[in-house]
């Protein structure tokens, strides 16, 4: 399997799931301003949803840039996120028509927290078979932030039983703890070449 | 015609058919876990085609990567292949807002025997441009798995007419089937430089 | 403009179309063959449309293989085509829902010729930008086939009006006129190296 | 982040953008040609939107073309840009089905001024990264087109309140703007060998 098309077919795949989440965003019947407001957690979790996957767009490519070698085991890993990840348009619908909803909360959690962890299954398949001294097992070192995000998304599913607030409100945490730009790495992927 | 461009478009469009059947698993109007029961068939149908549709395109990207010459015939059997699958989410859909209704059964096993069948011509197609010394006519052999899918969504179909669960059950061993690696047919591949 | 970039977005956007027109395909309320039975008429629409575009798909690719400069106008003859073929999955359901109507009837009559219209312009400015000896002039010939279409299309918008079903015969004809390999162009192609 | 795949997922994004808006456009109940009459102002709205879209694909091409470096402000940027092309859709649909209201014409307009000052952010990433006398930064010049766009969408806002007919005409004058090809750019394109 050439890693060529691997990204290929994932960034195509990424990208109809970020697109047509956007189909969820029906016009109102209504042309006056009040007719736009029901459509207001809609939006905002529309754009929650696009910035995970542009996140995960981003650091599978990057994930990939550092593997050299694609074996059937990424390849199935690689499909198995992908799944996940197409579950996303479902739940970003559920809960931006019922925001506050308990179930639909915890459904978008348990979807983010299985594409977490399926993201985390397809980075130690390919540690694994890359060696532990490659150049993406020590470009991820510990994966603070990995882990960090699953310890939240489990945090958020137990919290949204009080609070289904706060529980977004941890969602939405995880999402900036990754976009904001992490220097060390960068330094150390720009150090080994990457 | 370039393998590439080729390639490619078969991506796009295996990527597309992956991605819209999610489509159908719209939220429930309800917010409680009984709102989701119903989703259940819907949502594992969607995983079996899913399955079914990554272990084409990955079948598929091996056939190609022993392919040096594509000619009208491969272009057009291709194109039939994905016809044959685009027609995967109707049938999905259908059959997973219908568990156990005889019609929806027959109608999934014979999309997925239309699926192999041109999957089966496409390689005949191919073998026949290369040459029967091919290293793709090598790599593929006798084929056993192909032809033992042809066999057991032929005995489905007979099957669903007593029992619709058990002829949903031999689609799933089938895909269980392609899921196992073929350590056989790596090595060999691996042996003939693919 | 990389001819490589105006094939990959040519391909991207065929290939979603393709494919969206198939969500027209919904699966019945009942479960018996007699659910079926109105589906028949989508159907053919979708497959005579699948095979419009996968053929507009291939002759893409051929014409831009041959083309070696990529200018402005070529740019925007070619978005102008992809415009034009957007508009088949609409007039494929329009005409699949009612199958024997005149005005839908035109109107797929109308969209194929715009299609082919905004094929032949496409073929025109690359000639013209590529020059009367290049090789995709030689290639392309008197283009007969192209003219033929034309004619058919316009006559079948005509006999339309008198009767439904020979038109649309007439489309079926065009389309198994542009499936039968033409071996005289094949043999010029590779004989000019293309 | 290579270049190569940053143009691979913005061109499937805005493929799907372009292609996604068509399926607003459904097949009217009747099948005369006053049933195809309500869907005028729709068919404009896409088509309006069409060309727009086509307009960012092209211009987005040329800036990346004349980037060497993809650094991660770019790449987020880029991201924000897709994001706000994908509301196009929304904007196209509600703008087409209630032609001359004026919130639906506000929010059309809003998302064109959103679409403009994400790609003028996008171009300003871009030069920073680049530098002052970089090939790109001498290309854009004083980018009078990209300012002047911006102008016009802030004056049909206001514009709207008094006439939305008005307000839709600016926005078509300023994709004809855009459409009619800059020859000085190009040659200076050109002369520093883009």
């Amino acid at each position: 399997m050439s890693k060529g098309r691997l990204e290929a077919f994932s960034d195509a795949v990424i990208a109809i799931i970020m697109t047509i989440m956007v189909l969820e965003l029906r016009p109102p019947e209504g042309t006056d301003l009040a007719a736009l407001q029901p459509l207001a957690p809609v939006f905002l979790a529309y754009l929650l949803s696009f910035v995970y996957l542009a996140i995960y767009w981003v650091n599978h490519h990057h994930l990939l840039q550092a593997t050299q070698r694609v074996t059937g085991g990424i390849l199935w890993a690689n499909i198995a996120l992908l799944f996940w990840l197409s579950l996303l348009p479902f739940a970003t619908s559920w809960i931006g028509e019922h925001r506050g909803a308990l179930v639909p909360t915890l459904v978008y959690g348990l979807v983010l927290l299985a594409d977490a962890i399926s993201y985390f299954i397809l980075q130690v398949v390919i540690v694994r078979a890359q060696g532990p001294d490659s150049q993406v097992a020590v470009a991820l070192g510990r994966d603070l932030k990995g882990k960090a995000s699953l310890v939240l998304y489990v945090t958020a599913l137990v919290v949204a039983f009080v609070s289904t607030v706060v529980a977004i409100a941890i969602f939405v945490v995880v999402a900036i703890m990754w976009l904001v730009p992490d220097r060390r790495i960068e330094r150390m992927m720009n150090a080994t070449g990457a």
